[in-house]
């Protein structure tokens, strides 16, 4: 159950911290974001292409459990998956591990599909439904890291 | 139940704002940072006080559930409260409401006692756990809002 | 000449930081952006209206001169004055000063006037610049702080 | 003169952008510190290296010049080259080029050496010396890209 298929490494800005000398917390939901934005390229739905489709997706909810500190100059590797898929929203699982291995943060996001048009949440269209619904069983067949 | 004891004004700055015209996502935790530092500071607990008594506090967890958007230039309200106390952490309940009453977001976050000597959890001090209880309870007495 | 006809008050955020203890010296900028915000209302012209009437401005050049360093909790002013205005640019000038007093940074921006619907600069409006020609003629007037 | 030694990869994150669809202008500076960690990092001089010596650097001065907007997913590369060297301060010329080649910004930052044990300005060491100034000739030896 601890299969990721997908991870993006990064490395700790000096800017990210804070004067406790680790990752300021509210940064964490930017290597989420890095994350899913390079989970999805990868999965074949470039951001520039669900605009293009007057679609576009905002983020419903969002949680992070803080389990040990990066610091400046870290390397790491932002873990995602794809949670829970239901009408008109998903989930992104993500798992923020530093480069040896240390799991630092366990993060969950809810992405809320939008009707550009009118702003408000529509269903999942066919295509990115099935994208996702294999990105998702793919996961499954994985070995766990 | 839906009383708060403290809230702090602020604005929206330009800066916090991204493409989709919206206040981003993981600035609502800085938000929730504003609120509760002012909100130390209300009840007599500035953070540098708690430092120099040789303590620190960091975040164990953290969650948002986005309800509605701020745009720039938004006045808003970080209503805050305590949650639940334990042994080494508290919880501190949020809500951002516009200035207008919509409420754009309710947040919580779980503050860990760290020992600044050995960087590790730690009892939260008898006169800050005092502190926080006697806050809980003026929260209780208040009518709602 | 060091007449600052606006100020604006505000508090260093704990995410403002950066693991020197001070404020992370891009946020300088930050601050620009809030006081200029603020004189720009305070000259009776809301970035809204701005937008309203099909323009908008986007900064052109930036430049800080770091003095004294700012830390978590400081209290301090963002001065704000207008500079040079030219065709289609003006200049803000500012200075950041600790709320003793202290001064900690001067900065200028020079904002480029921008048509909207070309997304090219234009001439600054002639309500615009009266504005501002009217602002920096009372700078002149004013007794230093 | 437009030869710069070194290059460093990045993608625009959603959360840097702002509501004019644009990467947020004090931005750039966090792409300038991310270039420069990199850049002193080909040269054998990583930031820990500075600290475990005893000294540090901050910031004295730092200016941007924008000619062309960057957007969300876009790729562009930090270019970083040595400037001035002073007694106690050197400078690092960037330009921030879109992966096609795009010239988006041009910036300079003012280094300034401290002795941490008291932190004031202090000579930069023989060593750090020696290799920005080898890095310096290095420049002006390399053809222009």
């Amino acid at each position: 159950m601890e299969a990721f298929p997908f991870r993006h490494r990064q490395r700790v800005r000096f800017g990210e911290t804070d004067l406790q000398n680790v990752v300021y917390y509210a940064n964490y939901l930017v290597y989420a974001e890095v994350g899913r934005v390079a989970y999805l390229r990868e999965l074949g739905l470039p951001y520039a292409d669900i605009i293009a489709n007057g679609l576009d997706f905002t983020i419903g909810e969002a949680s992070v459990r803080y389990r040990a500190p990066l610091r400046f100059d870290d390397e790491f590797d932002i873990n995602v998956r794809v949670g829970e898929i239901r009408h008109s929203s998903w989930a992104f699982e993500y798992a923020v591990d530093r480069a040896d291995g240390l799991r630092c943060a366990d993060m969950t996001t809810v992405q809320v599909m939008i009707d550009r048009s009118r702003f408000r949440p529509t269903r999942i269209p066919a295509a990115l439904r099935a994208t996702l619904q294999k990105a998702k069983e793919a996961e499954g067949a994985r070995p766990s890291r």
